[in-house]
């Protein structure tokens, strides 16, 4: 079966293809980065009472019209507000009364007045040096958020003062998309689990560790299957048990073409095999296998980590966000850092080339140093502080251009 | 006692003043984002054997030289390199073994032709109608790391790629920094814990949810201890307690001056207590109070979340980054996004002013629209994907202006 080698675009398209993996309800103690699968209306106002944002008096505003230092109001001093009690006192005309930052204002009063304008004359008398205008320094029951309006929109990822909102609102659960879970498969008859010391020709399972933990990084669950020999009945026996118990399927391995086409025909010898990609017009990457079997994606991966780490940021990535759920998915998500580029780059055209860059602080400047190296080293990717993408309608990148490296992890 | 406000930079110069909080031993599948407490050494070669890069032959470069369409060279085939194994044969010249890509390169072999170069004319023999260089396609024992090289540093946080290389090398376990232990109290008689209903005057404890999940995100481990009432004795136990199970202690609330300077008093209340910071000339943020209680940092962090937030992001998240021995701790470590100001806005100087941003996308620019409301308002927060700083020297910033806005997640 042949499928011509298919874009970036073209590839993040077909993974729009894959749903969310089902939803649960979770303590929002829990839910920091967790998607919402619902809506989230305010079922009261916050706040819920008038409230005072300065430490003042609570005042009619009227009584401080046109006061100053050198005319000031005097008002009597008539109690004072308990945090967390409904004041029992009234403030009527010529009257204040006392009040902490966030305490509940008074009936009648209309204003507060800050302490920094006011002078205590004697225990029952105050003198206000400073006009305040009608609710002043006054928060109105729902300012923040009015019963019944949406705070949260479906598909919003929470942030921790998101959580705050929601203990503010008494929303102790929500309905949030479940945490896609990986399987995560290493074939190859040369790699031997990192426990054991290689002999001449075998290599540890880098893979493994390194997609389990850019799993969790996107907030997935890691499935961790360990190695597959490069057999047919063995990689297809993990697969099957793989998708029981997982929401998406990815095997590492199978650089040479004979694993490749091994591992294709595994694929395809499950029942409602679809084969979705086979070749990406990416470097490094191209030879990425895409299957959908019943519901479920499949990936076959280069074997090469530094390569399979670029499929897993330009693909892997936007692909979990959109089973997360999250609103926009199936987009780009990583943090960008401008550079200017210290040397050329020459790319071949047709294809996407992601150069492994490291960024350099230089004189105020921030530069991005491109590393090279023989096609097979992963230090490469060690060395590297992110990605530069030259798109395939580019011949290259100039000496001194601005460029926007894709982030592993914020710079600084 | 009286202390002059302290800038963000004295503040973050006092920080400094706090060690990491020791140091375990992990297993590196648990190890993503943990800081090295030690460097790590490469304690063999990687690789450990000559590996191909490419499906191929290997040959004597010397056979292949030129070697081109017009004047092909013959090989003798002699057999063929498997994955995991150590070939037994010898490539002597004129002859070659096929090759898959990682496969050990068979003794006597100097390069590997890629297929692509080459046609099977019988079971036999080979015509090569490329040159291929001395070591072409070809990596070298410890072309990616030498033994006895320094691989990470001490003080390197791991990212999934670094986590590979460790399981490439053999290392299991590696010496981590530990996650410090944040201990949360949330002060105020007028907060009620989230599943109560509030009556006037009562507000929900958003505090809590919000600082433990900021803590959650910045790999710290955040330990509620819940609500505390306004008085000497129970914040005083609730304070001692804390400092017996954690690294430092985070109390928000006590907007109000009273509150505040209780609090005040009973840090001085506790042995070996150095009142650091009173007062940080930011706003929000500036009835900030930082003391040293023996060895541990303890923070009155101001009542109202969206103050409590910036103090987070601006002093907290570096606090985190060094107690978890992050190298270049007590530094910034936010993403930025450049963004074109969407209107004025004034400052008052002698402070720096965190403005609470939203980013829109129009029309291909990234605008950023600073987001105004009364000073008591929490629904800022929600509403804004970052904050933009206004140096204290600055007067104001104009619309038009590009700005680099500190941002909650990366934005998209």
């Amino acid at each position: 079966m042949f499928l011509k080698v298919k874009t970036s675009e073209e590839v993040l398209e077909i993974l729009k293809g894959f749903d969310p993996v089902g939803v649960e309800t979770i303590f929002i103690g829990d839910a920091l980065n967790r998607v919402l699968s619902k809506e989230i209306i305010a079922k009261e106002d916050l706040p819920n009472f008038r409230r005072s944002t300065m430490d003042g008096y609570a005042v009619w505003a009227k009584d401080t019209f046109g006061a100053s230092e050198n005319l000031p109001a005097f008002l009597e001093l008539i109690g004072e507000v308990t945090m967390g009690q409904v004041p029992t006192d009234i403030v009527t005309p010529g009257k204040a009364i006392r009040i902490p930052t966030g305490g509940m204002i008074p009936y009648g009063a209309d204003a507060v007045v800050m302490f920094e304008y006011c002078h205590s004359l004697n225990e029952k008398t105050i003198e206000v040096s400073h006009t305040v205008s009608l609710l002043e320094n006054v928060i109105m029951p729902g300012d923040d958020f009015k019963k019944g309006v949406v705070i949260f929109e479906k598909g919003t990822t929470l942030r921790p003062q998101d959580l705050g909102i929601l203990a503010g609102l008494g929303i102790q659960n929500i309905t949030a998309y479940k945490r896609p879970k990986v399987a995560i498969i290493s074939t190859g008859d040369e790699v031997i689990p990192i426990d054991q010391k290689p002999n001449p020709g075998q290599v540890r399972d880098i893979n493994s560790y390194t997609l389990s933990a850019f799993c969790s990084q996107a907030g997935a669950i890691p499935i961790n299957l360990g190695l597959c020999k490069d057999n047919f009945s063995d990689l297809r026996e993990m697969i099957a048990g793989a998708m029981e118990t997982s929401d998406t399927v990815w095997i590492s391995g199978g650089s040479s073409v004979g694993v490749r086409d091994m591992t294709m025909k595994v694929l395809e010898s499950f029942d409602k095999t679809k084969l979705l990609v086979h070749g990406i017009a990416i470097s490094p990457g191209k030879p990425t296998i895409i299957a959908r079997i019943g519901n479920k994606a499949v990936f076959g991966l280069p074997g090469h980590v530094a390569s399979a780490m670029v499929v897993a940021e330009i693909f892997l990535n936007p692909f979990l966000s959109r089973l997360s759920g999250e609103a926009g998915a199936a987009q780009d998500n990583h943090s960008y850092q401008q550079a200017e580029l210290e040397r050329n780059i020459e790319s071949a055209s047709g294809r996407d080339d992601y150069i492994r860059v490291k960024l350099n602080r230089r004189e105020g400047h921030i530069l991005a140093e491109p590393i090279f190296g023989k096609s097979g080293l992963i230090s490469t990717l060690v060395e590297a502080d992110g990605l530069l993408k030259i798109d395939r309608n580019t011949e290259g990148l100039y000496k001194g251009q601005i460029v926007d490296v894709m982030l592993f992890k914020p710079f600084r």
